[in-house]
């Protein structure tokens, strides 16, 4: 976690700590007696990155629960529902990597370039499946039937989303319907989740899970403005994926919604060629980038004036830091 | 469900109409606010077969209770937990077909063909996700736990037969190693889980479960012999998709291990030209075919021995009739 204050540093040591523990309950979680099925884990584990969404059920656990920023109030629940959220996420990218035939990512070969996409739909499955199974041994039915929800909705959006590929008509509404569903759902229960294990108040809950689902759309909002202007070697994968797959996402909704009649035409055959690197200058000039980085902070200041409702203190503190990481973050 | 005595027949009707209850339980969990998630599920309704899991649930869930023929000892949560190994076994079929690059599934176009494999393993992915979303509002945490086990068991045994892809010296242990997880898992569990939901004791639920497993395993042999020496206007769909898909199953294997040195590469050469005809034709001659027919009705006997230990009684009955037609079915 990169352009945070000095303050924050004893807390993000902790959580560090305690991301390692969920590392552990991870890779116990995935161990099978099939060597075949460890060989193919073992390559997934190294997709791990920031681990945002582990954290957020941690720090929101920890703000929920007004913990000092020792770690007092953090149990073996909350780290079993971190893993199990990071293991939902990875199923996510391990489909994803289908989805959009992608050959890098994080700088490591994916598992359909390695193995094919029969042996990255099965270990996806196999991440899904064993996210559930560990997600059952906390043994509270209301977890399930939660992360199963949401499970449905993140499925939902990426269905909606295909269904709406090559679609140039897409609105900024179904934009938003998509990435609420697609990214925010689970984002935002990974926060209400954690303020829940911590036997927080309804109000609290509700709270952390719109902070939680307004940071998730400004992610997605990043996410996908990197895909357009971001730098390669940062993302550490190529650009355009999105324009080369027909998905149209903020920024050029945006700049088609304001353009004339002439320039619409334009860029509609600059889409339709595939031509990223004057689409690039179009949204730049237009200020469709500016007005797209507008959106995803309006979106986190919004989602910070949730976090007064909870109790004081360095969780929460690190929380609104986070938020504002996420806007600001190259890859 | 076919040749069955007429004996059977008062509760073959009710067991039908249990059947149209799962169904409305399985359509209301999928049922999605976004069209274009239910066009999808609509079409995935179609694939629905003789339901023989959900069938396997309720019967012994019924047999287990000593069930007098009436139903009167079937709960709702018998119907939710046959709907959601239904939902399972959906799931599975919808990645199969990604895997095998099929086109066709009981006789109409598969979702990959018709909307692409991206659209058919998100598809996939929200049947997995409503299963244990479905599975989750029963509210017992040992029945979602039992389902994450087997389900990661399933996709476990999915892995290692990719990973031996090609592989022509698999041995008959590795094929039934592969079975028991990707078929009998399951097929066992509904057995067991249908006591289970029942009340029956911790030997009852054991003996179903064993009941199940070698159910299962003969009717993936069954299943794996069709698609050599079956009729496809039966089956509804192509032969030799295994060897296409460099598939060795047991009459394979069984003819190469009792083949001498010449034979063996005679039919090694054949397997690697997917000369469909002429393996056909050796596997008859040799009499491989009929050992596996030996191997899949020694398994469904020694599965029936289990059934004493269940109260007697018309789905007793029923269950030990099923298991003979696993093995004299032709589709």
């Amino acid at each position: 976690m990169l352009n945070l204050d000095a303050r924050h540093q004893p807390l993000v040591s902790l959580l560090t700590e305690q991301l390692e523990q969920v590392a552990i309950i991870f890779e116990r979680q995935l161990a099978s007696d099939m060597s075949a099925v460890n060989n193919l884990c073992m390559h997934v584990e190294q997709y791990r990155g920031k681990m945002l969404r582990p954290s957020l059920v941690l720090l929101s656990g920890m703000a929920a629960a007004g913990d000092v920023g020792d770690g007092a109030t953090l149990t073996e629940k909350h780290r079993i529902v971190a893993a199990v959220v990071e293991m939902i996420h990875m199923a996510t990218l391990v489909h994803d990597d289908v989805l959009d035939e992608s050959q890098v990512r994080r700088r490591g070969a994916t598992v359909n370039h390695l193995w094919g996409n029969e042996t990255a739909v099965m270990l996806g499955d196999y991440l899904i499946s064993n996210s559930f199974h560990l997600c059952s041994t906390v043994g509270d039915p209301s977890i399930n039937l939660a992360l199963g929800a949401v499970t449905n909705t993140l499925c939902e959006g990426e269905l909606v989303q295909l269904h709406h590929r090559n679609n140039y008509s897409i609105d900024r509404d179904m934009y938003m319907e998509i990435v609420g569903r697609k990214t925010a759902s689970l984002i935002g229960e990974c926060c209400r989740l954690g303020g829940f294990v911590s036997g927080a108040s309804d109000e609290a809950c509700a709270a952390l899970s719109r902070f939680g689902s307004g940071l998730g759309v400004a992610f997605q909002i990043q996410d996908d403005l990197l895909d357009l202007v971001g730098d390669p070697a940062v993302l550490g994968k190529p650009l355009g994926q999105d324009l080369e797959k027909g998905k149209l996402t903020l920024p050029v909704i945006d700049h088609l919604a304001q353009a004339s009649a002439l320039e619409r035409g334009e860029t509609l055959n600059i889409v339709m060629r595939g031509d990223a690197a004057s689409l690039r200058a179009r949204l730049v000039e237009s200020g469709a980038v500016a007005r797209t980085i507008d959106s995803a902070l309006e979106l986190v200041a919004q989602a910070k004036t949730e976090l007064p409702r909870l109790p004081d203190g360095p969780a929460r503190d690190l929380l609104a830091a986070m938020a504002d990481n996420v806007v600001s973050r190259d890859r």
